[in-house]
């Protein structure tokens, strides 16, 4: 994924140029370190990793300092550069996606101290395959809502949106089996919980990957796709092409 | 709660000036609209009420509406006025407010879904007394926080930062008690699995409540305290008076 954003090179002012293009140099490294903690998360939890669960739980105050300086480096920028059209969508955007990546990262961080507990319970594993299967669609999504932002490319970013149905469906099913498991297994129950909480979070990352996704089409096209079904969405993307 | 802003009224550019007015209007009406579906939807569950739930369903559509126009006139505010100071800090925290209070709105549709269906079921209440009381929390955090934002109180925002964290203690002891009435008779396992939402979602709200506080201080002491234990926060607000 290029860290230089070719669709910012236009402006005539090259200190805003030089100002935007390092938010976004830090947005785009805080996503690459998110795309890892979600990894690690899951790992941890999967491998019963207890070190690789305390990696990321210590990496949360990098993500926190990231966030905040963005959010900063994005509020100079309005102050002083007054930036219009695109650049104030990407400005706009970046402050929104830069909530949804910092929130990912709490949900990594629950997942790597669920992992902690269940390491430590040392007990069964029912419903680790749906949170593998689960993990593996959100970390996808997140890495193409990334990838759609660097590239401001609108289908890859309709693609995220599609995927996040698919995603909220599998964490449906997936919700269903883990309750048999309890019933049939009563003594098992506070553990499945614990992987239910996984499931929850691993869901709240793909909903927040589509919303990253959301802010790309806000940035290219305009408009604001947040409560739009996605045949309506592609249907606006397509006509204004 | 007054919704003209007395802090909002200092501006030479009258334009500029009605422009804030009228964005900060209607983000307090949005409050105010989600006070009133985190009620209607605690009351449908406790009460059992299909009607009611089927009400807060319908008037998502309503929050959607609100939050999207809010964002647009923020965005034109931005593009047209060029904020600063304080003004900056007002448009970016509500900026950031607002996608807080849609997910307000989330989490009153999921807890207004879960109402329907255990209505439909017509089984157990165990859990209930749990749920009224979270949820009488978070409403009251909700409000207070609102409230904070339409008065620019920085004490008051300080207040349901602290409720905030009795908030998640009494949520941790709640899962914990409903973790036993799922052992005790696991018949209703999957029933009091849907109570555990509803807590998850109430606990939620109260998230977003704080996030909200947090906001607050951002606009009238200029610093972000997101990320920052309350003791520091604290101290550092009563610093600078």
């Amino acid at each position: 994924m290029s860290l230089k954003n070719p669709m910012l090179a236009h402006h005539i002012s090259s200190q805003f140029n030089e100002d935007l293009q390092e938010v976004n140099t830090k947005f785009m490294s805080l996503g690459g370190l998110l795309e890892q903690q979600v990894a690690d998360a899951i790992h941890a939890l999967l491998d019963a990793n207890i070190t690789l669960a305390l990696e990321v739980q210590e990496k949360e105050n990098i993500v926190n300092r990231f966030e905040t300086e963005i959010d900063e480096s994005l509020t100079i920028i309005l102050a002083r550069r007054h930036p219009a059209a695109i650049d104030l969508r990407m400005v706009i955007a970046m402050s929104k996606a830069n909530t949804d990546l910092e929130r990912i990262g709490d949900e990594s961080n629950k997942i790597a101290s669920i992992a902690k507990e269940l390491c430590e319970a040392d007990g069964s594993t029912r419903g680790f395959m749906e949170a593998r299967h689960i993990g593996n669609q959100v970390r996808v999504m997140l890495h193409e809502a990334l990838d759609a932002f660097a590239r401001l490319d609108a289908e890859q970013a309709l693609r995220v949106l599609r995927a996040d149905a698919d995603t909220d469906r599998e964490y449906q099913s997936a919700t269903r089996t883990l309750m048999t498991y309890m019933i049939e297994d009563p003594r098992k129950i506070s553990q499945v919980i614990q992987v239910l909480w996984v499931l929850r979070s691993l869901e709240r990352i793909g909903d927040h990957a589509r919303n990253i996704a959301e802010q790309v089409i806000y940035i290219v096209k305009g408009f604001d796709v947040r409560h739009t079904s996605i045949d309506e969405v592609e249907q606006k993307i397509h006509r204004i092409d």
